[in-house]
């Protein structure tokens, strides 16, 4: 039982493009790459700067396309700064915030394979701010 | 695009004892728990000791058994010590070790709901050791 430690969680991804948007969006750097021309996929590692021992793995391999989803897997969460910038940073390229944060507290988003996304303010919750208070919920997470 | 950090990966869970039964052999330990008895739902949040900041969170939802799987969720990964105990361990427990570490670097298991863990060696491989060497490997991860 001696040392254990995390070190990341793959998601497989069918568009590596708007995957590595989406997670710019949301504040990660890429930190690493790896194409294997024989195996046909490549390996993408994300990290927020400052947390890099954390990771995101994204798994692309490059002849399947629109992976299920089910339900044993739930989500990742990160904290973040500021859950209405954050939001709003994603709401302005188009990507829907399907669970707003109107308790100023907390969000979900979704990759576009449809992984859910947590974002949990730091520290103490935000006050209830526009658009963010009355915004409606948009599908599921 | 400030500060951010990851907190963890949820998974959801239909057997609560089975599941951090299979964490703690892996070397988890539960940090804490919270019981939801409106939404009947039970928290349960784990990590490697040493390395509290990055952890597992398991959502049993106190009515739902069964969760199914998807393929755009890979599996959450950690480092090891000594890849071999911690798989001699686990296979002692009676849990299948579904790519055995046959290179003395890698292997896969998985939860009770199927969710994939990959096991990595800290540092360098290992030297090539039975049983693991010619173990076969079992089912999918």
């Amino acid at each position: 039982m001696a040392g254990m430690k995390y070190l990341h969680t793959m998601i497989r991804i069918s568009d590596p493009q708007a995957t590595i948007r989406f997670f710019n969006l949301l504040g990660l750097k890429e930190l690493r790459r790896m194409d294997n021309e024989q195996g046909r996929f490549t390996l993408i590692f994300l990290a927020a700067p400052g947390d890099e021992s954390a990771q995101i793995e994204l798994t692309h391999n490059w002849d399947e396309q629109g992976y299920g989803e089910g339900r044993n897997f739930g989500h990742v969460a990160y904290a973040v700064e500021d859950i209405y910038a954050t939001c709003q940073r994603l709401a302005d390229a188009g990507i829907p915030i399907n669970r707003p944060p109107r308790d100023g507290h907390m969000a979900f988003v979704r990759t576009p394979d449809g992984i859910s996304v947590e974002l949990l303010q730091m520290g103490d919750r935000l006050p209830p701010a526009e658009p963010w208070a009355s915004a409606a919920n948009i599908g599921h997470w």
